[in-house]
């Protein structure tokens, strides 16, 4: 089991146009992608990932979880998990999670209440950080990573990664979007699996 | 330099609405995927990659070119490299290259046709090949690399590559969308090329 969270510092918490999710979404797109890269194999999902957006452009914030091992009705295209997304703001989120779509739920509440319910060690991807290559993860056991998206992480939102457990760790020697870097971060997670 | 080139056996070769591209542009959603994961930085280009786009779906077959060295106008949401799919296959295309954007020309032809032109070793991915992490690629040499949409290669193309020097590597032990290989890809050849 892995759950990603990724925080999109301007990604809108109200239904928006999905013919302009880089402009008035707030980069929508790149949440948008990162759940693309999160729950996609070629013909099938990763049922045992759990992808997390943190929705901060608006107030309160908003989170959207997708679920792989429940979610219907997407395809890889930005505007299908964009549509979702969509689907999920028209619900009167509560501070409980509400499903909107199967496997597609969302909730009010902010990156630090996500981390409080989630209660685990923090896998931050950062570019200075270890190279990935390095670390022997346990893949049995459930893994959470964090990643920001274009403006990376705030001083805050690295102090309350701060009050938990945490590793720092990079996916190789060049600054990537945040879908990029989930698929490399999978791809070393399938070779520990595999054991290649 | 690298080159890629992925071919889109139901791209369709006219102007098509960019609020359908996984269905009556005959996902055209994967191509521009490609093209981000292709030229991609987190704040950057790719100037050094050159993407191909083999558009079947419509006769006669189209080849669409973005060179990151020169490409304007191309943000990272699918919509965008869509748009300019869409500005190219506006144009009268002939059997050369005929600039539609900057950065982005179209010419008529099919795989055969760039293969003949671009004339190199081929690297093709394909989930059965070798590990490209055991491999040592000369990265000062211009590579060309070859994949499939969804449905992989047909049995023609590959003859076609059987007709050049090339090898078969894979990027990992699962299935993964064409997109997706590119990212791993380009991290094997950034590290190689960092020497980490």
């Amino acid at each position: 089991m892995k759950s990603l969270i990724i925080i999109g510092h301007k990604a809108v918490t109200m239904p928006f146009s999905l013919n302009d999710l880089p402009g008035t979404a707030g980069r929508m797109d790149i949440l948008c992608r990162c759940v693309n890269a999160a729950l996609f194999l070629s013909h099938d999902l990763r049922r045992d990932v759990r992808v997390y957006l943190v929705l901060k452009g608006g107030s309160p914030s908003k989170l959207i979880r997708f679920d792989g091992a429940q979610v219907r009705y997407l395809s890889p295209d930005e505007r299908s998990a964009a549509s979702l997304v969509k689907k999920a703001l028209e619900k009167n989120a509560q501070d409980f999670w509400t499903e909107s779509t199967p496997g597609v739920s969302i909730r009010k509440g902010d990156f630090e209440d996500l981390l409080k319910e989630l209660n685990k060690k923090v896998i931050y991807l950062r570019e200075d950080g270890v190279d990935i290559r390095g670390k022997k993860f346990d893949v049995s056991e459930e893994l959470l990573f964090v990643l920001g998206d274009h403006e990376g992480l705030t001083g805050d939102e690295e102090k309350i990664i701060g009050g938990y457990e945490h590793e720092i760790v990079s996916v190789g020697p060049i600054s990537l979007h945040a879908d990029h870097c989930i698929i490399l971060l999978h791809n070393e997670m399938d070779r520990l699996e595999k054991r290649i």
